[in-house]
């Protein structure tokens, strides 16, 4: 099995590295802070020195980091992975960064003779540290065959997207459905409730039926107890809407319904709720 | 266990008579072409000679036919089951009519000493033969325990939900949270396509996600296969949107995405697709 | 000239049935408080025992009331218009009532013999005494022949708008363009000034282009002064925008527009503004 | 009275600076292709080489070009106005430029010692030779005191309204309250049409009371004979559309009117409809 690099050992990237390690990867780690190594050494990793170490001994080399800014920080300069990555090695950055951050990585690995896939995923600690994550893969298409074996033991799904962005825009797709989902619950739950209709009945006699979801469950329980415990922030949440509608506007697809729910949640922001969880939005809208 | 009467032997009534029958409880049976009792009777249940007889002899009549101008004629005239029923004795209305209908039909049963439940269904003709309907049941609470038994054999869920009326309204807070996911997921299909994206992909991710539901699923396939055959009418659903919208007013809830939404259906209805399945609001949207 | 009929003489009527006085018409007026008409007998109008008496004695008789209730009222029983119009005589509703009630006189009206106009205004005091009113009438239209000269004393315009009901439609779509009109001019002001725009400078602006019109003087200089001093209240407004989009769903035209404007509306009376002037609806959306 | 230079002589630019030169200024031409000076050169203007030499020789400099390329263009280079206008000169450019574009300027000006001033017009080729412009001046105010006389005989009017970036942002507010004015105006003539009244005797109506304005009446006539001959471009509609709902969301201001009515705009750019006049977003509305 091929060698791979994992640059970033946080909450997310420790428990991915270690699936990999588990399952018989031979893989080399790296963070910023090293200590954060010693227990996936302990699982049978190597260490490497540097990311352009790291990039320069593996076959293919992955990076899960918090912020674009990180992102983009361990490709650059002398240590870094465009530095030591070289003809035909790969590069596969799972980070969430925006379209340009993720252009710019793009572009300096390519420009080093590397392959590049951004590969952002859906899903926290649990589904990491159990392999399931939905990860969202667009680029170069033969690293994305060579990588799938490693997909596999982190995700459930890793289906591929398409070119370098393509992964960007499936989360846009996905997050604007679900803000639009959110605004219409709030408003059926708002709406039946001051109808004198019990709001537990109405999440029961939802569940039952074909609209049955685990958002509407679980963010359906936060309303009722009135617990907005940020899980989404619906700051982010907004910027993708936005995001979203943008696209739609480039692409000439009208999006009434989402143009609407963005505003909503503006509302919501403009009401002080911005750090809030997204179900927050019920706030405004009750 | 109490006798019961059933008037109505459709598709979705001969189902939920036979499914009592074969629970045990002691039917007698109705209907406007007495042919189709024959079948019921095979099973074990008495036949009936007008709904007056049926609502006198037994402790229970349930009835379900297919529109609100049947239902009130089931009352109505000297052999109407409200020239039978007497003091005590209960009447369930399990057709889906308007909220004018139901409390019409609530008066002529409560003057003539009866007690009274609407109790529209959610689900077609397989829950109905399978007993897995759901059942909104409101009115007369004390009619709602005694028949609990025989709701229990019918459906997989009967909330008690308040008043006449009330049945009524969840199902117009179900269907608008319907329409609005219905709009926003036409949206991102939408979007998701100009964009490049594939729809299946887009599906499959949706499912693999905290939005997962088998509306998505189902109506997702029809909308990419193009094949609206329809199996909840958009001129339906658009009416109940309407009607949502209505009550909001009433109640001063506002209700933006909703509203928005119902111009979707409308747009729809306007290019010609009021008899097709609700997925054809897509085809406007697209 | 024709002999006329005035029932109703309160501030809109008063002023209306002097115009016709002063105008040389043989003018008998009635009102249910007798007193009022001493006013208008000293101008040189006869004065009518009942709205039967007027309706029986004259070729046309007008009326000019606050309600629906009142119309209606001025019509019926043995004292009313219909017991006396007979045959070719004409009655011209110049009062704003509901489609139903117009329909209701209609009926009224035409069953006696006589012939009916309904023709609801747009202007109050000042335009009533100058004779500047908007006359909105609909009906028979050799009646509208007939009353040409009495409504260009009344009035500056008074279109032939088609059959009974058709008054009332009109006033819908203007009055939805109004609310409409206030909502993008409210949104538009607030974005402004939060731009850190000078709200008195846009209106400036606004007033000097295309778009400058007396509304937005209006309005404008209330919001800037946030003084909602009624004018038109908010609540009758978003009554009309409400059936403006119900007649849209009747006629199968979509209205995104209208249908979120009167949500801002809607969002207006839950904050409490239902009495305050429509220009109200900026303090829920600033 | 001071120096002017005038760079650009456009249909715009030329009966501009001819304004200048009438009321008496002592005024400096320049245009890209030289021949078009001669006019204004004949009516007592001088004749500059460059836009440095204009901006060296002129107490103030203004510049009047199609497009922000262009305006840009004007100021950089060994010949442009940044090399030539030295400390304490005023540069104005009157040009419709983006906002970075205006900003990239104001930089350039200002490193160069000089003073700057955005200042955009609304109103076409006959307003420019009426001296009736409306001009929305925002950047340096000492500079906006002493070019107040030229202004005063260029346009109608000329608010200062505050920092380089205003004047985009006051266009973008009244476009945004002409887009939705238009939305909602369109979907009023389509309800009234589709009710049965008549489509000029609803603008007639309007135009009798308070909502009345040049627009509609342009406008309304246009839509009634279906002529959508450009005279404002629907895709710069919506794209002013769109930048207001973005100012909108960077500021926390919801805007669920416009956010509408800019998906009006976007329908009818995807129906073809992008380099028609704005009115023929009435198309997909009706």
């Amino acid at each position: 099995m091929a060698s791979v690099g994992f640059l970033g050992l946080g909450i997310m990237g420790k428990a991915m590295a270690a699936n990999l390690v588990k399952a018989g990867f031979d893989v080399t780690v790296w963070n910023r802070n090293s200590e954060k190594c010693a227990e996936l050494v302990a699982l049978g990793a190597r260490q490497g020195s540097t990311p352009k170490d790291v990039a320069a001994s593996c076959d293919i080399t992955f990076a899960m980091v918090s912020d674009p800014e990180a992102a983009l920080a361990l490709c650059q300069g002398p240590d870094g992975v465009a530095a030591g990555i070289g003809a035909g090695r790969g590069y596969v950055d799972m980070s969430t960064v925006n379209d340009t951050t993720s252009k710019t990585i793009a572009g300096l690995i390519s420009q080093a003779g590397g392959r590049f896939l951004e590969a952002p995923v859906s899903g926290t600690k649990k589904p990491a540290e159990d392999g399931t994550l939905i990860i969202l893969a667009a680029g170069d298409q033969s690293l994305y065959n060579d990588v799938k074996p490693a997909f596999e033991v982190m995700g459930k799904m890793s289906p591929y997207l398409g070119d370098v962005g393509q992964g960007a825009n499936m989360k846009l797709v996905v997050n604007m459905m679900m803000g639009g989902m959110l605004s219409i619950f709030s408003e059926g739950m708002s709406l039946g409730q001051k109808a004198g209709l019990d709001g537990r009945q109405i999440l029961d006699i939802v569940d039952a039926g074909a609209m049955s979801n685990p958002m509407f469950k679980g963010k359906g329980a936060m309303l009722l107890n009135e617990n907005y415990t940020t899980s989404f922030p619906l700051k982010h949440m907004q910027k993708d809407m936005r995001l979203a509608v943008a696209l739609g506007d480039q692409l000439e697809q009208p999006l009434p319904t989402a143009a609407i729910a963005n505003e909503a949640f503006k509302q919501a922001i403009k009401a002080g709720f911005a750090e809030e969880d997204i179900a927050a939005v019920y706030k405004v809208i009750k």
